[in-house]
């Protein structure tokens, strides 16, 4: 089979249910990657999945409400938890795979469609405060184990963690250039940690919603 | 007059020496906040300068080296360097310099310029490496004040610091979304003189230049 070939030119029956869902997000995070938000459409997405659109629909609102779930969905799965039984391991494991993941082709045009848009578009600022709202609350048990240990003051913020630990990694990533890579995550894992230890943490991080433009 | 008349309608004759100079940066960064990099062209910056291009082209070979030297020029110039007598002070002043420009209509013009065309124009990745270089360079003062006065440990590296401080500001900006405000400042000097005190800011920062991209 080429690989050229558009995926409209091999639906595959994917049934109902959680098959259908994981394939039609799944579908959608490939539409992203390939075309940016502009492109996307239910229709592309209900064809590279395998399944009506009406049956898309039934499910989404618009696609909105899919890219939302999408990139919530990806990213949740892509850039796991750690525990490692130290705070100082779980940050710079945090680190290595928020790197691991923009530096990736989907990472690099996700980040790309979400970063470009998110001016303009409210869902795509919905889209943004979900994902980060999901990493947030996963960062939870992270910090309350370190806590827990005495390795941090009680009151630091798993939203405050999670922002210091990836504003040195966009910005190297968007701003300053250079290399994405181990030593970048190595760093903000160290910035964090110091930030943390010294308990300027404590407030949780805001994040844009589709109302809130800043 | 019209406000929207062009400049080309009212040329300014500036003379020659320091004072077309200016006036030749200043107009590079009015034509970039208006149309971004890519309609920037010499022609536009002589007739807003009201000067003939033949003398722009006399000083810089291309609208590249106008492009680097205008914004390094104008970010030198709006985002001063304190000296409060303590490097928290110092810090909080760098922050909210930082973000005082970020909102400001040619703040925000020229930065998405810069992001936008970052990836792909070398000459826009060498007034990037330029621009850093130069903040990089007049931080410090500031941090050698810091550790003469025994406020940060020897070794701590400008770069590193000035770096730390901007991650957060424009992770905010470009990112999370959410209000650039004081209280944005405020955090991002807080994880600085953290890290700083804590000796993680002793690596000099990296930043892409023309043939580096990362």
């Amino acid at each position: 089979m080429e690989l050229g070939s558009t995926p409209a030119d091999r639906p595959r029956p994917v049934g109902r249910g959680p098959k259908m869902h994981a394939a039609v997000l799944a579908a959608t995070v490939a539409e992203l990657a390939e075309g940016g938000y502009a492109a996307l459409t239910v229709e592309r997405v209900a064809q590279r999945a395998g399944v009506h659109k009406t049956t898309v629909y039934r499910r989404w609102k618009d696609r909105a409400a899919l890219v939302v779930d999408a990139l919530a969905e990806h990213i949740a799965t892509d850039i796991p938890m750690p525990d490692t039984g130290s705070i100082g391991g779980d940050l710079r494991e945090m680190a290595r795979s928020l790197v691991g993941w923009l530096v990736s082709p989907t990472g690099r045009a996700v980040e790309a469609a979400l970063i470009s848009d998110a001016v303009r578009l409210p869902e795509i600022a919905e889209a943004r405060a979900r994902i980060f709202g999901d990493r947030f609350r996963r960062a939870e048990p992270v910090v309350a184990r370190a806590v827990a240990r005495g390795e941090l003051p009680v009151g630091t913020d798993p939203s405050a963690v999670v922002s210091a630990l990836a504003a040195p990694i966009h910005f190297r990533l968007l701003v300053s250039g250079g290399p994405l890579d181990d030593t970048v995550a190595e760093q903000a894992a160290r910035i964090t940690l110091a930030a943390a230890r010294a308990g300027v943490l404590d407030t949780p991080a805001r994040v844009a919603g589709p109302v809130d433009k800043g």
